[in-house]
């Protein structure tokens, strides 16, 4: 249940020790987003790895709440391409599929991370749309902060009866 | 790195022993879902346990693709509560990771599962609101069969460097 166990413990992390993460940690987290399940298995996703500093300052400006970016040193817009899956709630669940896999595999090598919306806001899609040039197809999901922690941040009870159905609502 | 692993090797499995899940299992999916990050932290989700074979039969007939859920006799429907998320595409990627964080730990457990595509399809959501009569801020967004697997199936080779940009497009 080792899973398990990092499901319930990962929280976003915010504050971080400035520094790079190697390459080859990196190819890990975006090969765990990559083998998120996907509509038909069409895998509509691209990746922009993001750890230049001018880079991560522009960025700051184009997406509120992302000012943690700078101090994490390392980011990763998660993108949908949709000439590939065009139902665009199917890009949307498939996308965050994969970001919950980068968040969750972060959190198992001991990094932290932390999900900052880009889509659902028409004003910082469009500005992130003209940051990178995306090309037209391309949809801009998340941005997601990753780095080593400088925080601990605890977990809370989350479960809740409540929100649990049996065969009706 | 048993986290990365279980999101390497999870794949969707179609093919089930019918035999139902005990609450105990049950509890830990929908534990692991309630614990996926939410903007806000809003966590605005609700759970329907389908296990009732009536119910079960009536859901094939509502949501294409679905016809395994009588095999694996289990399933669990997600819904957005859009009254707590008023952002739809929010609604979505919150529901998705905590959909996610289900199949993993099904996974974790042995046990299979397959996403099921409903939102996205507005003839589908409108069929699954009618059959569940649900209030009219509660939105389907996914079905997760789930149970004992049947079948085995293989990790295939989703690693793609093409997918890959550092700091531009």
């Amino acid at each position: 249940m080792e899973t398990f166990h990092t499901i319930i413990n990962r929280r976003s992390i915010r504050k971080y020790k400035f520094k790079k993460i190697e390459d080859e940690k990196i190819n890990l987290l975006l090969k765990a987003a990559m083998y998120a399940p996907s509509a038909m298995n069409l895998q509509p996703w691209h990746f922009i790895v993001i750890n230049s500093e001018s880079v991560l300052n522009e960025i700051v400006k184009s997406i509120p709440h992302a000012e943690m970016i700078k101090q994490s040193g390392n980011a990763i817009l998660v993108c949908g391409d949709s000439s590939l899956e065009k139902n665009e709630s199917w890009l949307i669940q498939n996308c965050s599929a994969a970001v919950q896999n980068i968040l969750l595999t972060a959190y198992d090598m001991q990094l932290g991370s932390c999900w900052i919306a880009v889509h659902g806001m028409p004003d910082v899609v469009n500005n992130v749309v003209r940051q990178f040039s995306l090309p037209s197809n391309i949809i801009p999901i998340a941005l997601i902060a990753f780095g080593y922690p400088e925080e601990e941040v605890k977990t809370e009870e989350r479960f809740r009866l409540d929100k649990i159905h049996y065969n009706k609502w």
